[in-house]
């Protein structure tokens, strides 16, 4: 088969690169070297999974006392932390203030994710009426229906299908099996993994003695650029306007997006949160693992919701913190729950108030028993 | 390619179609036109997306002080607002009792679901003995096995996988990536979003010292007519009976539906909710996103659930609304919640009266201190 | 076809086989046959829907009523429970301690899970690099990318995309429309059901003034020997380290699990459970639908979770029962979800409280008031 062949992936494509040192890494991420600087390093990993030649990281106290036992050739410590390691162990160390951030660079160049040359697969389906830019790839038995446009250098996974009309911006990445509805229309630099559908039809009809009848759903669902969609996550179409996902969401696995929503910008959905239709989210929104957001509400910028809280009323003000179903200010659902526990105990105690003032009035007035 | 031709889906598919009046909208929805009935409208919109070519809606009164700002070339207006409306502004207006029902007549005709025309895909699969109705449509990389059934003028979308011997009645409509387990059964009028998936494993295993031994699923999945099935919504095959899925019901994305489940006809069940095993929900139910019905419990009639509700219990009798985790009669729940609110304050005053009875106790008693 | 729907691959595929009888199960599975040992049957089945060649199952004590009215050839009937359905029913029956266990050998015969020939379909594409064993299956327009490893004797559905380096042991069974990302592994007898996404990127982002820049996810999902995934579950690959999913784990549709997650062996998690990122969980996990365990945090062996409990905390120790939203022991969860019943009358009552303490005070020294 005449797969376009990858640049990068597998051990020997990288046997052409220039060998990845702890000087190279500080200097990419703004870090210092405790020792030698040349120490050649080849990836990043946990201290207990790392080999001679990773880099062992320590962004954790906790992961402190276990840097002796590692047989990481090197060590990735926060600067906080640089001092109680170096009591314990003498290996050369990469600095920095925010391991997490300094390894990215390193990552990208580990990145197990496939980077296909450009060029259509023989299998691909491109009907009339396709706009492909350039170096773009398309991946084996995809289709591309008619009036599809491909931004440039996008790469389309096997077996997805870029329905009639939809769009794609540039620098794109659909991973295999993701199914965009006709119309749906994706910003630059947007990925969506394996399984997503965008532009859904939305849950909508008229129920008439008790029956359902399907309003056409004919709005579009349009993403922002550098949104990122979770595996199998579902981004209905509008049910006559758009939904919205601003400029920059992040969406997990299995998260659900109904019809006429609008996500503001830089909002991330941990997975299997689900945000009702009709309902307006601001930016920057925080929103944690099977969280769920009613419909037809708004909710205010910088919104946090702990895992699991249920948002049934709307919270338009800034930076609410909201936990709990249902969901509530975080501290008063805090307190409640810290109150609940004692609830039982309340009870009784109640009950030995009710029987202790009904002795003492007997006591005062005896002739009320 | 040699795709089917679509028989509409994009303007230029409708350039033969007369053009949509207020008067020819009027008469198909029951509606009367205050302006010229001849004025031709395209599309319904919301009013801050609507164009002149555009029937703006409003079918709430928080949209009225909208109208003189949009750009709609006409309004689309529930007769209870159009007095508001005509007070401050003059455009045609389409007057309706119902506008979400009277706009079903023009959204159909501006559907953008693709109508293939009938044939079947060069690339699809067709393994012996497929039975295929008339004015059937398959679409590329689809995958018929062997004894499977298509009723007349079903569309099954590309990648679809019909099992073997599943059946599928008439005009239906599977949309990409659908997989049918062998086996399944779909009545006529079905439609299924991408990515579903009927009649998968039950998740059913014999525990011998904690090792789960599987029980093979043997049973189907079993849909009645008019049912509609959301994106990468999935439901069991029975173990050795049947999972039935009622005359008319709709599941919304990513809904889970268990082995041996019974779903009444007409319910409507919204996305993420999830039905656990061998549990019977009576018809015309309407459950809320992210609710969760226990396994082996019945759910009587003209249920109402809340979003998120945690149903744990039976609940056989009619009409039951209900709310919360765990949920319980709705009012019930909205009483708790309000009371749960205080309850700091409840331990607070019952501190209080403790220290009270007590100060009252050593006036009358001295010696009891 | 013989059997009632075409739930089993194809009447060819069983004419060979020798008749069942009563003798011949009770024998597989250690029971004892009241009355003719020679009755055939060709299926198992719930009371109320076995034909005269079915085995009716009598599981439980409410199905012993319907066995009189049942068409059933014969009964498949629990030993606790024959003394009742021997009083009332004098059909052939199979006598057995545990009737679920005992049906496993006959359903294995029935069970409709196509069994394809060795063979890779000839649209399927094989990259160079790829290692297939002995007897192995894989579907039409399945992609196996480079440097795949399939074992002896593994099933690949349809359109299954298993990405670079993905390692797959011996007799696994995947589904159609299963993805497994670059470098996946899955031990032996592992069987993953359709839709499954299989070492997707984690939801790992660096946040700068509220924006995020992803981290690339380099490292691995790592599945054991047994386990089994349901239809759209979605497992993510870890971040540096592994995401591991021991032996013998159950994962059932629609099963959210997070990167650098580690599921002890033989742990079951229902439909629509989560598992946030870099969570520990001991063996034997009994984990009901719905429910969300927290990241970050360590579960103990032997847990059992009760449908949609929230565990936002570690409970390291084994054994530990949880219930509720916030997970906590089920006993505190079920006196507090009584007391919350009581909670507005217990309001009530320290109003009552309040005001009867103070006429008490008033009457005691007037002056006061």
């Amino acid at each position: 088969m005449d797969r376009p062949a990858p640049t990068s992936g597998t051990p020997g494509d990288q046997t052409d690169l220039v060998p990845l040192t702890l000087g190279t890494i500080a200097a990419w991420c703004g870090g210092h070297v405790d020792g030698d600087p040349d120490t050649v390093v080849e990836s990043v990993r946990p201290l207990d999974r790392a080999d001679e030649r990773a880099l062992g990281l320590v962004a954790d106290p906790r992961y402190v006392a276990g840097v002796p036992d590692s047989r990481a050739g090197a060590i990735l410590v926060a600067s906080e932390l640089v001092e109680r390691v170096a009591r314990i162990d003498d290996r050369p160390r990469l600095v920095v203030d925010d391991p997490r951030a300094a390894m990215i660079p390193v990552l990208v160049r580990l990145d197990p994710t496939p980077h296909y040359e450009a060029g259509i697969h023989p299998t691909a389906i491109v009907e009339h009426g396709v706009r492909i830019g350039e170096g773009t790839s398309v991946g084996p038995w995809a289709v591309l229906e008619r009036g599809a446009e491909l931004g440039a250098r996008t790469r389309v996974g096997a077996h997805c299908v870029v329905g009639r009309g939809a769009r794609i911006g540039a620098d794109g990445y659909l991973h295999p099996h993701v199914v965009l509805y006709p119309g749906a229309v994706l910003g630059d630099r947007v990925i969506v993994h394996a399984g997503a559908r965008i532009g859904s039809d939305g849950f909508g009809y008229v129920f008439e003695e008790g029956r359902a009848s399907k309003i056409p759903q004919i709005g579009r669902a349009v993403l922002g650029d550098d949104v990122e969609i979770g595996a199998n996550a579902c981004i209905d179409r509008g049910s006559i306007g758009d939904t919205d996902v601003g400029d920059g969401v992040k969406l997990d696995n299995l998260v659900q997006v109904g019809h006429n929503v609008r996500l503001g910008a830089h909002g991330a959905f941990a997975a299997q949160a689900g945000v009702a239709g009709s309902t307006t989210v601001g930016p920057y929104a925080r929103v944690a693992g099977q969280v769920g957001l009613n419909g037809h509400i708004e909710v205010g910028a910088n919104v946090t919701v702990a895992p699991a809280g249920k948002v049934f009323q709307s919270v338009p003000e800034a930076r609410a913190e909201l936990m709990g179903h249902p969901a509530r200010d975080a501290h008063e659902s805090a307190r409640i729950w810290a109150a609940e526990k004692r609830l039982p105990d309340l009870r009784k105690r109640v009950r030995a108030l009710e029987k202790e003032l009904e002795a003492l009035r007997l006591r005062i007035d005896p002739a009320s028993g």
